[in-house]
């Protein structure tokens, strides 16, 4: 098999005919991005090849780790001096997602077969800043050439949806729909926690906010503004998961003594805060026919210095812990009793998390469809094996056929090469059964297998349906 | 390779050979098994093969996954719609266990080399229903003709041996043991655990339960009783493993406070009652020769709408934590302290804490044999590289020719494919290790360790050994 | 492929190119050991086979396992006697590190090619005693034929360097290197603690212990003393990494209570003193240059009886927690806002904790160069699809290329093979990266590669570097 080409990852003639025919001509429904939704609305250019390829968490992860100024690693310094910062440490990240993705997208998005190195970075850099100028280079038009149908951004939910309002307006070859997402309302013990609710979320929802019931008529109005722009979906991302349910006076004393006085939070108050808010805002998708979607076990910007000065997106973020799956069971039983159960896509960040998450999710199935769905855990996730061991595991604790695909959660609109790596390990690890005699040689069922989990199933899982 | 031919799972010539040379033949020891003592005393014959393939956890949790109505997941509704709709999910659960499993039970026990899917549902019901009406399909000849040589049963230590004496008296082509368990006298903060130890513990030993001493008094009746048909294994399932040890006074209090005063039991409750009834039955193994079996790391009855009206064997179980080691060491020293470390089989259901319990069974082996055995995880047991995986571990922490191959955990009859589908995987292993040059291609030595792992150890280690 | 032949665990041509072309013959910089300084100052030489062999924690634990009586397992007993219990018992270790080593031992130190087995054990411990009383079988000159170029030994804090100076004075064809290794200083809970800290250390360092100034201070002068003989790295074991910040006079009170009152010792005692010792050596660590190795996830001695009688390295240990990455982190910013964040191996010894290690490692790299490393579970390391899969891990959270080779963590001079056995398992990884199309099949850069890990990488960390 030669470098990537066009068989990479498929071992064998199955597999091959598998991704082929069935995979590689799917549209694409990304369904978790951060590509920013200002950059769509704008139809941004990028001005050089650092700026879409180099800026991002992926990235800068390895740059950092390749001992790169933290300067070049935050995306500052001279985007020259960034790209060739990444060009010398690339060569050595073999095994790595960035190394796979980065010489896709050259190729894919840029005609340009050149292996990445110290000594190529120059004609690279001049190649692709030379494609970056023509006009069909833009945002919008890079993600459509990538067979883009639907980009789903994430939206603070504090935040205006003015952008996505002009993308509707203006159009775009594909659908673009914010996620509203819980990342700054969950965050109770950061310092400013306290102003971003009275003033952030408080003021985009003219609400002020004195107790626990005034934090939910203002989410829900902001889940009515997020819904009139055709918003399907919440985001709830946490650290730990701890089910520690509160009476409602000890909820507007936390909120009370923080977001009115000032005060500061304990874990203990975010804890329960956050239970709340998963209680709440479970509810309210279940009532608006929403997708709730949770990740736990990322502890956000746990390096403090580089934090304050570097800011949330610059990749500090670690794996948090893997506990056992009671506490999930009992947020889902909270939701189950009072007829409220979402549609949920739940994922452990840990991936010694998955098993435990897997087994709880298939306790409880709603009738009549696949409502409950277990994500990819994100950090391991882009290794090969341990892609291949998510799959099995999905097989083993649930049924492949109905799983979703993972979604990208590129930064930037060169996200689609990665979808094709996915849906590469998918065809293999199906023909991978079949070499074993564990399925038919049905190759009818096992495209169809494959249709589903990269389309179909993703396609309408985010369709809202009302209760 | 063909699906599910003589050779599926063996990819190499010496993995055929050790597998149909040494393995396939051997009689089968099933040491833990969920089928009903009552189907083997009275000798059911099946109705229909919804009762034998449908009704079981791992068939229902699957169509629980795949959307079917609860009613069928949970054996009610007609067999034929249960049926039905087992049919309809199983073609998207590629990779699972369940999908093997049917296929070879449909070959091995059915003669029905049809593919299961809603297009050969009919004849397949047909089929399968014509033979079950055959004298030969009884409970007792289906466990025959798989070459079963001993099935242990799952008995409620407060339970009557009524079916065990009858089938002793009448007699079986195989041995049929009972094995004590613990489940209900563990679950000590379940709303009905007071009732359960007086009413039925107490009565059963014919004892008033009033003191901890009275509960011990009552186990060691049942484990008499049990003893005098033969029974030399207790099965003590634990959520998590958490050393507490406690002070007489304060266990009687929990007796007092719960059995007697009808009050409800706290988790520090739970721990401190457990540890003591850990410690008392194991001593109480070791005086007697059995087998102490642990199985941590299941958290039973999840969902709570659901257990309250299908109840604790419908599948809604998940997996707990994986703890660090230092609990599980405290238990065994206390007993290693008294002389009393039974024999033990130790199960942590959380794959993650699979490495960590086989560290620390490594550091209290007795002399003269093999007398702390590690599980397999249950719920990962069944994809196949999860298990080569356990097989790694084992043979890296410790020795993999003394191991036990698993149990089928089965709930019918048709458990006996199982234990082919963990042979070949077995020799499969190995022969991997030989094609990688880590072992000499020296068939004999290999075909012992496959004859011990899958038959020699397994017997050897459930026969009762006096102290 | 034959059983431990030149080609083995080399699965292709690129693969047995990468390894014979480039690793095979690089030399050795083992940095981390057990083997005992003073074999190495008086260039012991062994009276049989079994002081070399069997004596070691790895055979110990699967003697242990395999039954063997624990007198032979602590290496007392025969030597014969040990030596045949172990050859009984190998044969059934098949897929487990103990068995490979112990035949590429045979095979490259001793010229010896059988099997080992109960039905050989007299011919090889006749061939190899016959070896070791010739002249060349000495300490130094077996390290020295492994191609060893240095070996840190693993030296108590407290201890005494008189065997380190014997060696720099008559010299060795490898250097030696005294690792300072921080144990019984950690193990605040042990019942003999205070006096190690007042008698051993305290008189070691000529300082009178009664407040946590004085420990620092007796610290800091072994830490000279250590430097003295060309010491580079500090070793810092934990069970488990909780980072409890305490106020000075709470420590202090600590060192009262324990110290000088002779008190006992509180988890929370050891947690508090744990903590400040980590942020105080990681400190003196920056200002000198060294490495900090932090190893947690390890209960030393779990079975009390067996300590008690054989002490502490007769393989008692067990797998701890693994914790999310939460106070892992927050050790490295309390080290990182000193500005004394010093060049860092670390490992979490459970599995399951890796990947979480390796997430918190990425986000607190220094600038210029690879500071913060993540070493290799040790006990699962050994495992062939183990350290594939750590390879795995560490290429998909880290930077392959800069990575550390594992060290042997050998007690005895025959550990160069293990050395090899992780060359081979590493270009097979790198070949199979080739194979699937994820890499260039560039030999020149996966020679590099090859190079950087198994030797100059690590050579480059621990090279004493002024801050």
């Amino acid at each position: 098999m030669k470098f990537l080409d066009e068989d990479f990852l498929l071992r064998s003639e199955l597999s091959r005919r598998l991704y082929h025919g069935y995979a590689e001509g799917l549209p694409i429904f990304d369904y978790h991005t951060h590509i920013p939704v200002r950059d769509i609305a704008e139809d941004r250019k990028y001005r050089n090849i650092a700026e879409i390829l180099v800026d991002t968490p992926v990235a800068r992860r390895l740059m950092r780790m390749g001992g790169a100024p933290e300067v070049c690693v935050a995306g500052r310094g001279s985007a020259e001096e960034r790209f060739r910062q990444f060009a010398r440490i690339l060569p050595d990240a073999a095994g790595s997602l960035a190394y796979v993705w980065v010489h896709r997208v050259l190729r894919r998005c840029f005609d340009c077969d050149l292996v990445l190195s110290p000594e190529t970075a120059d004609e690279i850099w001049r190649h692709c800043n030379g494609k970056l100028v023509q006009p069909t280079y833009t945002t919008k038009q890079i993600l459509a050439r990538g067979g883009m149908e639907c980009v789903i951004t994430s939206d603070d939910e504090a935040g205006d949806l003015g952008h996505h309002r002009r993308i509707q307006k203006e159009g775009a070859p594909f659908t673009v729909l914010p996620a509203m997402h819980f990342g700054a309302v969950m965050a109770v013990e950061d310092y400013d926690w306290g102003n971003y609710i009275a003033y952030q979320l408080g003021q985009a929802a003219d609400v002020e906010i004195t107790t626990m019931a005034d934090v939910r008529t203002a989410i829900a109005h902001q889940m009515d503004a997020f819904g009139a722009v055709g918003c399907v979906t919440a985001d709830l991302p946490l650290a730990e998961l701890h089910y520690v349910p509160a009476e409602e006076p000890e909820l507007d004393d936390i909120i009370g003594r923080i977001v009115t006085g000032g005060g500061e939070a304990t874990r203990a108050d975010g804890d329960a805060f956050r239970t709340a808010i998963l209680r709440f805002v479970g509810k309210e998708c279940a009532l608006r026919g929403w997708v709730m979607q949770i990740h736990y076990g990322i502890v956000r910007g746990t390096n403090k210095r580089m934090l304050s000065r570097y800011g949330q997106d610059a990749a500090f973020d670690c794996l948090g812990g893997a506990e056992g799956g009671r506490d999930f069971a009992e947020l889902l039983n909270a939701l189950a009793v009072d007829e409220s159960l979402p549609r949920l896509l739940a994922t452990s960040m840990n991936p010694a998390g998955q098993n435990v998450l897997g087994s709880v999710l298939g306790s409880f199935r709603r009738q009549g469809s696949v409502n409950l769905q277990q994500g990819f855990a994100w950090m391991d996730m882009h290794a090969r094996r341990s892609l291949s061991a998510q799959l099995e595991s999905f097989a083993s604790l649930g049924i492949l056929g109905r799983i979703l695909a993972p979604a990208s959660e590129s930064h930037t609109p060169v996200s689609w090469p990665r979808h094709a790596f996915y849906r590469r390990i998918l065809c293999d690890f199906l023909a991978g059964l079949v070499e074993e005699g564990l399925y038919p040689a049905d190759e009818e069922a096992l495209g169809r297998i494959v249709r589903n989990i990269c389309y179909e199933n993703v396609k309408a899982f985010f369709q809202p349906v009302k209760k």
